[in-house]
């Protein structure tokens, strides 16, 4: 088989940086199931009129076609695509199954996504999300709101990465106080704001001015309330400080202060409000959540979502949901690319048992037995070679302690020290520390497992 | 959105089956990392001319396309399509990393694959296959061939189903006793002895005269060798007593009689030797597998796979491998669709905590918290509905715990038995068994967690 080059936006990694990524998602898991969420997965592909039916994702989608398949039989709204995200499988697996499970429903689910799209700036054509979800069945309480952002920055402190920060708006809050002022185009004025981060707040007020319909004055409110950060208390403080009032505004900040109050009592400084925060405030209609990794900002959200009154529905029935997504793969590339985290070994095994004659190799195979029955990685060299080999063997792989059997007695080392001493298969044990591989923060990243 | 019929051939389940996967896919995972196998996981696609590299899956294979590609853009050798299976990426993928790697190297695999073909007796198009393998770099010693049986023989029976039994052949002994009674048409005799258990003898034998020249003697003798099974002495017994001799065939006689010799010292009666076995011979060099489950012999090979000479090669170097793969979805599809085993309960949570009122929220949220810091899953109930509603929330669901708040001391019901007992969130633990769902086999199965 002919080398065959990566390919651009398909990340891979060796056993070392999987063994992170492993660590990663059993920890997100770990914690999901602790607060109760079920898990699901749901099939990698829907119908293409499915996938279609948000819109701005079109150009990212991959369809299948069959190698062998009749020209012209796979007609285009049977056709199959690879879902782009979680949350559209999950909308239809929620009125699929409507009738199989109680609401409300916590679910979290994580999968690989693909997006079709040119591969640049580090995105992936394929990753994996890690998304939480509590869907109701027409009604959905708000405290799931702020709970949803606390489950998420939990899973997050357990990670080996900097500090995340959960930074969250409202919805009605933005759209309440731009009607307020007399901004009609809601959305509009959302997508201007959006960009500040990359043009600037002088070419968001001329984007207002010439495209939201919007005067030199109203621009510089809709600015005002960008600017706008911090904890409930300042929050409230500012937004009050400008002077504009309605009841959807009111709302939408009672709301947006109640995630944070509670948020703040429960784990302070792990949520801020953050009212520049205007993506996805076209489909959300309430909380809207970005996650920031300090010093890692040039990542961008590492983990976002928000509130849907219907996220799905069905007939007359709809589905409010609030939902939360991690960027598995990209946090886990920056984790390997930084070095923010590395892997104590290269493979699962504690104890290498050596091999002293091929004819004897049964006797390595019971120590071996013997141990993993006791619940510690164990492999057996592959070859009777000079035990110097074998040792090089476990030590290329990482592996801490080497096994020698012997005729009336047998003895483990420690390779790293070089200690070795008498042991028994039915009870030596090694240091909880060695037993399994174990992925830890460097100094850096001022997290560890 | 409107109800989405569930697509034929892409399976999904609800909470309590993925429970059961879950089971399945962390029981393999711990196995396989016991026995020192490293995780690797390969991108999902490959370049459609790799996966055709060996032929005879081309009708299967999913391509991919962009929704949005200009007419034309992606040409045939660039085109990416789904894999089909874990062995030709990872084949790729050892050749890729093959300066990264230490050999003998072993690694799992757990991912799922797509098969595009037209979906019939429970034929999936996307599934979950388990994979290990052992790669060498230029030679890689018999011993593994005995070893991947007894790994798989050891993960199969740590899961809630019947009885497994891995059935071996060996390639070198098929051939060899078809060369040695002047069988020349090794493929196509192999072909015919496949469709044994379909077809039975008689029509196979008419198919070895027809279509590989084979005499009414050779095709009897052919029929002959494919009806032995047993342990290495039963196996040694009935093929010398055949009365043929070459050394091909001797050579792999005795390779399979050390496996099986080595299989019955270590696991009596899970590894068996069936000549019968001719599918994937044409590629497989040496030992061959295939796995029967005892009392759903109709669902076929549930973990199957070989020796391959060179699995992967890059210039003059070349890439010996073993390895075998169970199809979990297939099994997991069977374990929920006979009732083999289930979950204890449809989500993680061992406690319900009620709200008395919901002004008094976080006083739930302050047990809920304790609770999980000490590693027990909890969720907060929804509202705060009369507590005979609560209790149906939990009941539901399968959570045995709710926990009520009161003013000046907590209570903790569980509520299968109705036993109420005062507790402290600082110290009250659920029993073992109920900490977290578990997954038990049925009488039926013969085998539990």
């Amino acid at each position: 088989m002919a080398r065959i080059a990566s390919l651009s936006g398909f990340p891979e990694w060796l056993p070392e940086g999987r063994l992170v990524e492993n660590h990663v998602l059993d920890t997100l898991r770990r914690t999901f199931e602790l607060h109760g969420f079920a898990p699901i997965e749901t099939r990698s592909v829907e119908p293409v009129s499915q996938l279609l039916s948000k819109g701005e994702t079109s150009k990212e989608i991959y369809v299948l076609s069959r190698l062998q398949a009749e020209q012209g039989a796979e007609q285009s709204d049977r056709r199959l695509g690879l879902h782009f995200d979680l949350t559209v499988p999950f909308a239809r697996w929620v009125v699929e199954h409507a009738g199989d499970i109680s609401f409300p429903f916590r679910r979290y689910q994580i999968q690989k996504v693909w997006r079709g799209e040119r591969p640049q700036d580090g995105r992936f054509r394929e990753f994996t999300q890690a998304d939480i979800d509590i869907v109701g069945d027409g009604q959905l309480a708000e405290h799931h709101e702020a709970e949803l952002a606390l489950v998420m920055a939990e899973a997050l402190a357990a990670l080996p990465i900097p500090r995340a920060q959960v930074r969250v708006n409202n919805r009605r809050l933005s759209q309440g106080f731009y009607e307020a002022i007399g901004l009609t185009d809601v959305e509009g004025t959302l997508r201007a704001i959006d960009k500040l981060d990359k043009i600037g707040p002088e070419a968001v007020a001329e984007l207002l001015v010439a495209e939201s319909g919007a005067t030199a004055d109203q621009a510089a409110q809709a600015l005002a309330l960008a600017g706008i950060t911090g904890g409930a208390d300042d929050v409230r403080a500012a937004v009050e400080g400008l002077g504009v009032s309605g009841e959807l505004l009111t709302q939408g900040l009672d709301a947006l202060c109640a995630v944070l109050e509670t948020a703040e009592r429960r784990m302070p400084g792990a949520v801020i409000g953050d009212l520049s925060i205007a993506r996805g405030l076209d489909y959300y209609t309430g909380t809207v959540y970005e996650t920031t990794l300090e010093g890692h900002e040039d990542l961008g959200s590492i983990c976002s979502g928000g509130r849907y009154d219907a996220l799905a529905s069905a007939g007359n029935r709809t589905f409010p949901g609030v939902g939360l997504s991690i960027g598995v793969s990209r946090l886990v590339a920056r984790i390997l690319g930084a070095d923010l985290a590395t892997a104590s070994r290269s493979v699962p095994t504690a104890v290498l048992v050596a091999v002293t004659d091929e004819a004897h190799r049964s006797r390595s195979d019971d120590v071996a037995a013997a141990l993993r029955a006791r619940g510690i990685p164990v492999e057996v060299a592959p070859s009777a070679a000079k035990f110097g080999k074998q040792i090089r063997h476990a030590d290329r792989r990482g592996i801490p302690f080497v096994w020698f059997v012997g005729e009336d007695g047998h003895a483990v080392k420690d390779i790293r020290s070089g200690d070795q001493i008498a042991a028994d298969p039915a009870d030596w044990t090694p240091p909880a520390a060695d037993l399994w591989p174990t992925v830890s923060g460097t100094a850096d990243a001022g997290s560890s497992q």
